[in-house]
């Protein structure tokens, strides 16, 4: 375990944090909120710099890591970042409990949008600025880890295999890597920055376009209304982010694709299919289970297609309290959430390709003992899989289980509810936000213990980074010296 | 395909069916029910001995059959033991409605336990008899089951190899599966009459004490009591009863392995101390959860390790009505309906052996993530388990969580709470019986609309023979002519 490339490469990230606090600092300033608005973000940015400064102050001479260092460094970035993300909140005394203040940036930087705030209406513009900023880098990060950190796992697998291009050699992948991922960074800002005009052109504030399309891009979906998107009430405002959701659920590889002119590879997408079809599919069931709740056809088709758009992609706005609606499309919604987006892309849950995967191999265990003797292939996007990364696959299933219910165990001390225990566990290790019940759309997170909140700040961070990362930093083998 | 030997097999089974009636009969002379008790059960047996000798008439000429038509043969001789053993009900007016009477039926076999009467101490001796009694024919059909007919799945492998002798060679393979199937059947009835004695002596009367030990002896739980055990209100009755629940969620393999004195063999099973484990952190955890609510330490310790006896071994009989327990605690019961006991057993669930590779594979993806060039082999019993064993125990739990979901949407029309919806899929498709919520131990599945009873049905008898040979029955691959 190489400890001085961890605490030097946190360390720069450290100070890289305190730099993306300026926008926000640059907001307090605009709105005129006085040292009381500055202040928080100063103090925060000087203890951040200083330590990162202290960290990164001398570069190690071996600069080796393997797996094992990224998923460490990976984890204690999201970490420190949850960490020093929240003192803003703690020092205005906006957020006076440093758990709750963990809880709600954890939660921005896993772009999850689960909240404690019982009355977010009432915070200054900057702190309102930071917590949805919180969602940008989060889908950033996210975004380059995806990319750098995790081409040893599976999901990167199917990820780097559609991506592959014909040229370049395994030498050059690093280089290729770092390219990419800047292509990726523009591609990113750049939609995120239409976004916000689009908004605006439908008569949304500007500084609510910016907060909306932060939570967007990041499929986080914290919002600067107690109403959410509901608060707009415009079809148009929905139509653009339920489509807006949408986009950033999809793989950045495909647009990419797209940009490097190679459209018709990204229409082949394999895992773009399937994410059309469970979109259209959910919105079919749904409107089917709901075609007598709604007054028109039209009110019935705009709620269900913003609030599964919004679901699957793991955003989290609501335009209606889901929590009403039947069992049936309560399930339909609770199965997206363990769905989500594609792999590749900001959104959260199991990712696209792996529920593909899982049925895919569920239909060749059907094969299998039709057959026992025939070799079955599976292929995905064209290419058969190997066995190592099947085994892998499928072994995600019971990681992901059994921290599932773990969570689902903590919080049910503190409430009787199961549908709520669940779905906010649902809601939170899948970065989706609001669950339903006592969680739902017009409730929030504030009634859990401390304990709760802490280990569901744990779970968001976890769920975010695919399991892995946060499991190897807590382990005492990782730690444990040859 | 070798359909002449599937007909001519369920043939024999349908005679045999016809036979097994025979002490139903018996026990309606016995209570004086006249012709109105006796004819259900002749009408039935007539018919069902009819179409069997039809079918069986003739020996066909090629009896060779793979895997394929044994799962084919399994699966049809549970429906089809379901639907004539259903037929008395029918016939009988005491259930008027096929699929109420299928649903019971369904769950007597699958040793479920699940009921949709209710009024259950309304029905004459004869039924409650027929009722109780399809639960030993299940528990006895899934020891040869797991003998015979599973050698190449993997739950199979793990059982053999603990069995496995250091004499007979694979030459003789078969005649010794029916000599130790022959064992395994000595072992269970003696063992079901001991309990009758034993519950004959605690006070209960004879008739209950049959009913009572063979729902224990097929871990299905059926009472001809409305309270179930509750009803006896005696600290020796639930003692007993819950010592024999764990009994009979024991391997039988460890019994035949005391008898042919290699007791210490049976002692070192890895998965009986995860069995004893799993029931001991259960109680523990349970009983603090609990520790305020019951006036004394022995009323709390006396119903917490009956009911976990209870719903551990899938069996499902109550002495109270867990569902007004804290949600912790419903949790806990809700993992262990998940968990059932031993493979090799009456029990179902996804057993004690499959969970316990989960948690061995849950360690081991976290040491390859930390060493990703080690090799980490993984043991069980001792041995260890093959690449294609292992991944088909993981794929199993993409089977089970794909039906369970499916499950679940089924029946979620018919009501509008989750935790019922849930625990109902929970209870029978793991075969417990009772769940939590509008299915708990005080209520039953009278209110589901037929089409969720006949889904549940299948449901039970799917979890019972572990999923694949309903698949591969209803599979149109399977019947497709090559």
């Amino acid at each position: 375990m190489n400890r001085r490339v961890i605490l030097y490469v946190v360390g720069r990230i450290m100070v890289v944090t305190a730099v993306l606090m300026i926008p926000s600092l640059i907001v307090a300033l605009i709105y005129r909120e006085g040292w009381v608005g500055v202040y928080p973000f100063l103090a925060t940015m000087a203890g951040t710099a200083f330590v990162g400064w202290g960290l990164s102050f001398r570069r190690p001479e071996d600069m080796t890591y393997y797996m094992k260092e990224g998923f460490v460094i990976v984890a204690l970035t999201w970490i420190i970042l949850s960490l020093s993300g929240a003192m803003p909140f703690v020092i205005s005394g906006w957020i006076p409990k440093f758990y709750d203040a963990l809880f709600e940036t954890a939660s921005g930087f896993s772009t999850t949008g689960a909240s404690i705030l019982t009355d977010v209406e009432a915070l200054p513009h900057s702190l309102l600025f930071w917590r949805s900023f919180t969602h940008v880098i989060g889908g950033m990060g996210i975004l380059v880890f995806a990319l750098a950190v995790m081409p040893r796992t599976e999901s990167k697998e199917v990820f780097v295999m559609r991506a592959e291009m014909p040229g370049p050699t395994f030498g050059k992948l690093r280089s290729r890597v770092q390219t990419t991922a800047q292509i990726l960074y523009v591609i990113y800002i750049v939609m995120t920055l239409v976004l916000v005009v689009l908004l605006v052109l439908g008569g949304m504030p500007l500084f609510d376009s910016f907060i909306h399309a932060f939570g967007a891009a990041g499929t986080g979906g914290f919002s600067s209304k107690a109403l959410s998107v509901a608060a707009y009430d415009s079809v148009y405002i929905e139509i653009v982010l339920g489509i807006a959701m949408l986009v950033f659920g999809t793989n950045f590889t495909l647009y990419y694709l797209i940009l490097s002119k190679r459209a018709k590879q990204a229409a082949k997408s394999e895992e773009l299919r399937w994410y059309i079809a469970i979109v259209v599919i959910a919105i079919m069931a749904i409107s089917i289970n709901l075609r007598n709740v709604y007054e028109s056809v039209g009110t019935l088709l705009r709620n269900v297609f913003f609030t599964v758009s919004s679901i699957v992609t793991t955003t989290g706005y609501a335009t209606v309290d889901f929590k009403h609606w039947p069992l049936f499309s309560r399930l339909i919604l609770l199965l997206l959430m363990f769905v989500g987006s594609m792999a590749g892309s900001t959104a959260g849950g199991l990712k696209v390709s792996r529920v593909a995967i899982y049925c895919k191999t569920f239909i060749r265990e059907i094969r299998r003992s039709i057959n026992p003797n025939r070799v079955l292939p599976l292929r995905f996007e064209g290419k058969q899989l190997s066995k190592p990364i099947l085994q892998q696959i499928s072994n995600y299933l019971i990681l992901y289980a059994s921290l599932f219910t773990a969570l689902t165990l903590v919080v049910a001390v503190d409430l009787n509810d199961f549908e709520s225990a669940f779905s906010a566990v649902a809601a939170t290790f899948n970065n989706i936000g609001p669950g339903l019940g006592l969680v739902g759309p017009a409730h929030n997170y504030s009634f859990f213990s401390p304990f709760s909140k802490v280990m569901l700040s744990f779970g968001m961070i976890t769920g975010r980074l695919e399991i892995l990362p946060m499991i190897v930093l807590f382990s005492p083998s990782t730690w444990r010296k040859v």
